[in-house]
């Protein structure tokens, strides 16, 4: 079988950049194009020089018709507008389409909905495999316990981090939430200082830690009479948003048509 | 709805007591019957007295046929031989017959199989609700997961426990290989020490820590490039198993005869 | 040489029983009078079997003065009122007073400062040998590290707990802010939740979960650029505060009268 | 107060660029210098550029002399034969030498303190300001409590390492053993399987765990009855060695000639 040929779009980018390091060193993944914006000053440089690796003989273009038409995939971490023109070229070529961009309208989203009857896309808020596995098993988790088990969510992150919780912790406690059937909105406690009164049953707690440089940790806590169940991620570097990008990739090379998910990539979604 | 009629056997040991305390906290469950061997000291006392509790109005005796036939379920912590007996008895009673028992031989196994076919019957080597829940999603994860994970088992226990892994971490173990379809014996490391060499692709690591009055801890670990994600089990007290019990029977109220897991209880067979 | 011979006062109490349980298991005590108010109806019982175990020939009393006459030492969790009271008998008598009975007011404290030129006192709001002992290595942690680390306090406690931060999270975060040489009230971030701006170099943040049926669990971070240092603390059982006791009264045994800290008792005084 | 002007030796290198990224982003503290071997393809390059920075007008050379000269410090994290060389031009020079190199043998060792008759020398084998704390107090925690309370060390490193206990999980146990005034190979545990026993009083166990790309991750625990005490240390990058040498030069800047450790220089020696 030969390797399954990736297209990188933003490739200047630090998101793209990860994408052309991680690709070259994934077996059955190869760089077969990389997208810069019209006037891009690395225009027609190597793309493995532009990542730090030795050339790879893939100049950077602005052409993405004739790339995308070489490749069996494009891996796209890039801004609405661009992955909305992206998402058209790469359903006339049939191949597969994985999104890493945030901040659609639903209009764009409608967008995407339509070129997915024609490509195979793969679109995700949280590109990471560990997270949204984490996510599945917690959803099935507060499923099969009753309220009899307390869930806490609790991360930290470096001390840039401008707000709480974080993202992921909120998507963990929807996932949780949604195990539960209920509403994340009605049943959250986001942070507790003072006379707090008793724990209410049911309710979803929030914890947030800030310091030095860690990139994420997150956890969940089931804590029941006697016993707590834990589950935890813990983030090293961005690079795993690349990653989890290309494994979507592999996965999704002779799927049918349609929008996947990453609980979709890891055989978990229910 | 009226309260689940429970019966206790081997009402005076550790765990009978226990299960005795954790049937009068808990809301749809009642005690109805408290059986011990002929010949037992405690033959009359009132089994709450006998568990630390107000009196329940229920003496202990050593006549089972009495007591399951107005009962709906018998919990039964005990030993092969006695469960073997509590099984045919329940199986005429057409009750539950939730077995915490251990140590059965191939025999017994297939007399509690004969008497799952006019009784509900669950069975575990590990009644509590974390533990099975963990192995479940440990099953799920090292299916979603490929071998680019390393899977590592950590366990601590007080300092009286006298061998390694412990039953538990090699229970979560099976239920990893299980996962990736390959044999827990042919992939376990289960220790390290001097020169390892670097770890072998797809290996199941252990390791045990002992000390203090540590009750139970377990972590598993699939660690990645850039992520680790953890699943971990804290055990407080030995309750939990009561807990596990009381809940398998009030699940398996109403279900067909048939022999179930506490997978099933907690809906995550598959 | 002989034991140690103890008074427990308040013997009838949840943390007099436990008292009377751990001196009857620590090499070098010995149980040798328990005390409770008159009329109590405990009068005259044997302590032991009060407290769950085999008789040990010691009756409950309501006359300190002839127990402690015969003691070296009295362990003291009662209400302000009693402990000053025991205090000037303990000073008469020249014997050993452990005191782990809160609140007491200014007044109150003078007056065991005044007992204090007699016997040896030792008095701590939190009795076990692990708080203080991590207390005392966080001070030293924050006075060795600059604000290039920042420090974050986390706990978990029982669903029931109606306040936070814990009293421990506080006296660990004053123990930060003493190694720092500023006051926790201008540097304390208790809770956070929405838009919090990145973290302020020097604060102190604070995180509180709760769930189950958690004892009580304290972690105090140091996150730098690159490496993150922690202290933990874990109570399973309320008997650590019994057991500091013990040691504290053993360790009190010889020493000159004066008022001791638990940091005292464990070396750590600085 | 100018900055500390320092000097890299063996600037090529991957700990020499890392500390000049480091020199560079530390208030306080200038790179002057950057050597490198005569030879060197390096030679001539701006040390900024060669580092990945901007340029700081700091070319490589070969010539120490002249840029210990114009230096207050030097940062040597080279081989024992360089570093003998460059401890006898630091002493006359008469500035401060940070020495990260290992493996000197006893010889070279006594060279090292010879010059530190004329030079202040800080030299560890592990420049990392949070491993060298956690030493110092775990020490402590060993001598303040006794041995009730159990000590366990475990330890995760990626997949690549080939050896276990890490050194750093040795180096926290020849504190522990320290504290405890016991010769760590008299009573450590270095791995558990099958039928072990109950733990023997005193001992000090090890445990490995190995996976993913895991910098390095360590924790001591303390566990006695009822309660554990815990250290850690989680390692996210390599920086931290640079990081811990510069904060070692700006502490040795003005102190008598002498040869100092890192706990010296967290004013945690004892």
């Amino acid at each position: 079988m030969t390797d399954m040929g990736l297209v990188v779009v933003g490739a200047a980018g630090r998101m793209g950049r990860t994408l052309i390091r991680v690709i070259a060193e994934t077996p059955g993944a190869r760089l077969v194009g990389a997208i810069e914006h019209e006037g891009s000053p690395v225009l027609g440089q190597d793309a493995g020089v532009l990542a730090g690796l030795p050339a790879l003989g893939v100049p950077v273009t602005d052409d993405p018709l004739t790339a995308f038409a070489k490749a069996q995939g494009v891996l796209d971490f890039t801004i609405p507008a661009a992955t909305i023109g992206f998402a058209e070229i790469a359903a006339q070529a049939r191949i597969v389409h994985i999104i890493g961009t945030t901040g659609l309208s639903v209009d764009e989203e409608a967008r995407i909905d339509a070129a997915a009857r024609h490509a195979v896309i793969v679109k995700s808020g949280n590109m990471s495999l560990g997270v949204n596995l984490l996510a599945a098993l917690v959803r099935q988790a507060a499923r099969a316990l009753d309220a009899d088990f307390d869930i806490e969510i609790a991360e930290m992150h470096h001390k840039h981090k401008i707000d709480a919780p974080s993202g992921t912790a909120l998507l963990l406690g929807e996932a949780a939430a949604e195990g539960r059937g209920v509403a994340l909105a009605d049943v959250a406690i986001r942070s507790r200082d003072g006379h707090t009164g008793a724990r209410p049953r049911g309710a979803i707690g929030f914890a947030a830690l800030r310091g030095g440089s860690v990139v994420g940790e997150h956890s969940v806590l089931f804590a029941g009479e006697g016993e707590t169940i834990g589950f935890s991620h813990h983030a090293a570097d961005r690079s795993i948003f690349a990653r989890g990008a290309v494994k979507a990739a592999l996965w999704a090379l002779g799927k049918k048509p349609g929008r996947y998910s990453m609980a979709d990539v890891l055989g978990l979604s229910d």
